[in-house]
């Protein structure tokens, strides 16, 4: 049974307990009202308005111990349970979060409002209307292990009352606890570590050091790569309306081949060209999801150790356990049998909180020197308490064999709705990074609005591929869900 | 008294309660049974030894439950309490937290050893050898609430619990709420956001946003000036040594120009060279601590709007009240009464969880297109929490009242100081970012070591400057604490 002052604090805050919600706007609680279809709805909301100021501004105390008295003088224990689980899941209404999103964000990217997610368990997410999303997307991978953590808020929490900052290039405790447990999911060799806040700022940062290293500018990328967003990062991704707004699409030093064309970079490093290649063995963003040939990245290897050069594999996307084929390949570069000179890793590295790095070996590390770069944030205590956190989850969480078992019966039930439905062209990817084609980007789009109703909310498309980048920890149901939804949306678009 | 589980805990870890943590190793039993001069502890050390199979590694639960007999059987109740305090705030030793961090760190950076923080409170710092530093640094001005803050922590738990991450592109209820409360403080007219997680990444994309708006790739910058480490941040860092080595020192688009010269700055715009400039209003970094000129900023000011160019200031360092000479002027641009086209902000804008942001006007935000840029974890549910959070404290607290008036009292109380003493030579900065002259870089060393026996952490020096950079906090006795110091340590070197 509801606790009278539980429903008293989800529209008057009780900032002692919750420092990161407001008061209740009026504007939110008609909203709960609607939806919950709070049979008096009407008449609280008549007599409520007589005494709101405005309704999209939070209710102040005394509005809202008014609405709080009004509402429980008309509504059932029941009806007060379910208001209050509402409220405090956001106090807010969809109407303001979207007006003031439109109204402040720079729009260096579509704002997407279609969703607004307020709480995830598992791989389901709910939103601020009450509806449930089977996350097909995981945030571009930053969330594999699921939209919410106790374990990772609880040893956040923990770190913040003790000492809540400190630079990367202090010791200090919690990253040494990390340095502690990381190794044996790192591949041999790659041991070493700077510490970054963003994949692009870790892409960034891998290029700094391997231009120090090999002496040379010059960077060879592939076509249909994508690295991030920075000067250096952007430079090297490839779709041109990335980088031309910002004269950066006629970057001397960045040299781009065609994906799996060994040749191509091996003639710029014997022409002195560049001594460094960076690629991604998986590509996500604009390739559909498109896995590098088999032994293309061992020829890559063998041309670096020829020329003595740095071998970049960004494993953002890729990284922790995302593309495994077999137990414990938690980086693509295992899948494919090679070790890079550097990796980048990011995304799901925290759990959801913002960490990334550098790893390299002993010889690339130590041609760094002090003055070099610098962090304020880079591997901070909270940081690393929660990569901490996250990389033993998925280690104790067996996640690749659950990424193995999940692809596989992914992959095997596209493939019998094909054979009943043949909308679905080829299907394609590595362990939960996997795309199938439709027959044009306009079916994709038709594809996404239609399962979001069914409750799969799925990944960015490229083109006419659906993606799909599920939290590792996704469920057999939860991918029979998945399947059910896919045919069903596909007999009706 | 203490609880026997209590002390239990502080060597086998109960990972529920503190999932950040790790079961004690021996070697870190043995540093704090020294520190603490227990009594018996050569008869505990020698016991306890027989059993540990090595002496760095964590002790398993086995190895931990007779390490607790044995100190139980040989210590006073007094001393398992203090005992247990101290492995609570590490339970790791110096030795394995140097040693880790020298074998795994690429060595960007200078590793700063000599003092292992633990923990914080108020502009104090505890170490894990139980020594207590007044922090006259806060992190480069990242920590300016203090090293521990537990309204953030609480609020990032219950965060992380919900919703632990979403990315920068979706509405989200956080990002609301912070957008709700943050106009009053910005400057006027600089209202939109672009977020972003480190300050070198917030100022590489303040550079993209201004040449997409200018349609001009280039940017004037100040000898002098420090902003960051990525591609496009350090290009516009004076020191030639942080770009040389990445091939990054000739870039053609950077012209540097004297700091406080703006009729160079005109001269470049005139010729269409550039139309953007960047500066940070007091330099920090490579300059001592160097504010610009009164007229400068304004004649800038003048410069962009005759030749809609962008101004962009680097607040950094600078913001959220560190150089306030009067009440609420929480960026230096409002000490300097100008507004510039684009401010960087960050550092201590989230207390200390890694948060910065670009902020614009609409003007210029109105040339940014949908594919411009993006990013994973700008502007995470976590993030805008502890910037929300941060924030209002700052407001609640009144800081710029605060740094007004610890300002003055430092300044008067240096000032007293070289009247008796004349090895302080020119005092400067603004706010509580201030620096004083002593006779050499050898001498400033001297006296940064000395101080810090008499309990004061300085910030990292420049050439014959010392630094300071206190948290906003500090208070009225923490300085009269830091003038004794200084006068004392003065006397000694």
């Amino acid at each position: 049974m509801i606790q009278k002052n539980e429903f008293f604090e989800s529209i008057v805050n009780n900032r002692q307990k919750h420092p990161e919600r407001l008061n209740a706007s009026f504007n939110r609680i008609e909203e709960v009202l609607q939806i919950l279809s709070i049979v008096k709805a009407d008449e609280i909301i008549e007599k409520c308005k007589t005494e709101i100021d405005h309704s999209r501004n939070q209710l102040t105390d005394n509005e809202g111990v008014y609405v709080y008295k009004t509402i429980n003088s008309l509504c059932t224990e029941k009806e007060l349970k379910r208001i209050a689980e509402l409220l405090f899941l956001s106090e807010i209404s969809t109407k303001e979060a979207i007006s003031l999103h439109e109204e402040y964000k720079i729009p260096v990217s579509h704002l997407e409002k279609d969703i607004i997610p307020i709480s995830g368990d598992g791989a389901w997410i709910t939103d601020n209307v009450n509806r449930r999303f089977l996350d097909m997307d995981s945030n571009y991978s930053a969330t594999n292990l699921g939209m919410s953590n106790r374990e990772i808020a609880l040893g956040i929490y923990n770190q913040a009352i003790q000492l809540i900052s400190m630079k990367e290039d202090r010791v200090h405790i919690p990253r040494t606890r990390f340095l502690k447990n990381i190794h044996e999911m790192l591949p041999d060799g790659l041991t070493q570590f700077y510490w970054q806040n963003s994949g692009g700022e870790a892409v960034d940062k891998a290029l700094k050091i391997a231009k120090a290293y090999t002496k040379n500018a010059g960077v060879v990328a592939m076509k249909g790569g994508f690295h991030g967003r920075t000067h250096g990062a952007v430079s090297v991704t490839y779709e041109e309306k990335y980088r031309k707004p910002f004269f950066l699409h006629n970057q001397d030093w960045v040299h781009f081949v065609e994906f799996n064309d060994a040749e191509a970079v091996k003639n710029l490093f014997e022409k002195n060209k560049a001594k460094t290649v960076i690629l991604e063995l998986v590509q996500g963003e604009e390739a559909g999801i498109r896995p590098a040939e088999r032994e293309f990245p061992k020829k890559l290897r063998d041309i670096c150790d020829q020329y003595n050069g740095v071998m970049i594999v960004d494993e953002i996307q890729t990284g922790f356990g995302r593309t495994a084929e077999k137990e414990n390949q938690w980086f693509a570069s295992m899948v494919y049998d090679v070790i890079p000179d550097i990796m980048t890793i990011g995304k799901s590295f925290g759990g959801g909180y913002p960490v990334t790095a550098v790893v390299t070996n002993k010889q690339v590390s130590n041609a760094m020197k002090p003055g070099y770069d610098g962090s304020t944030f880079g591997g901070n205590p909270m940081a690393m308490v929660a990569a901490m956190i996250a990389t033993r989850q998925m280690r104790e969480k067996n996640i690749t064999k659950n990424v193995i078992e999940r692809s596989q019966q992914i992959i095997n039930g596209l493939k019998r709705i094909r054979d009943e439905n043949n909308s679905i062209g080829e299907i394609r990817g590595l362990g939960l990074m996997l795309s199938f084609q439709l027959s044009s980007p306009e079916k994709v789009a038709e594809f996404q609005k239609e399962i979001a109703r069914n409750g799969v909310k799925t990944s960015l498309s490229t083109r006419e591929w659906v993606r799909f980048l599920p939290p590792l920890i996704i469920s057999k149901t939860d991918v029979d869900f998945l399947l059910k939804a896919i045919a069903q949306t596909l007999q009706i678009i």
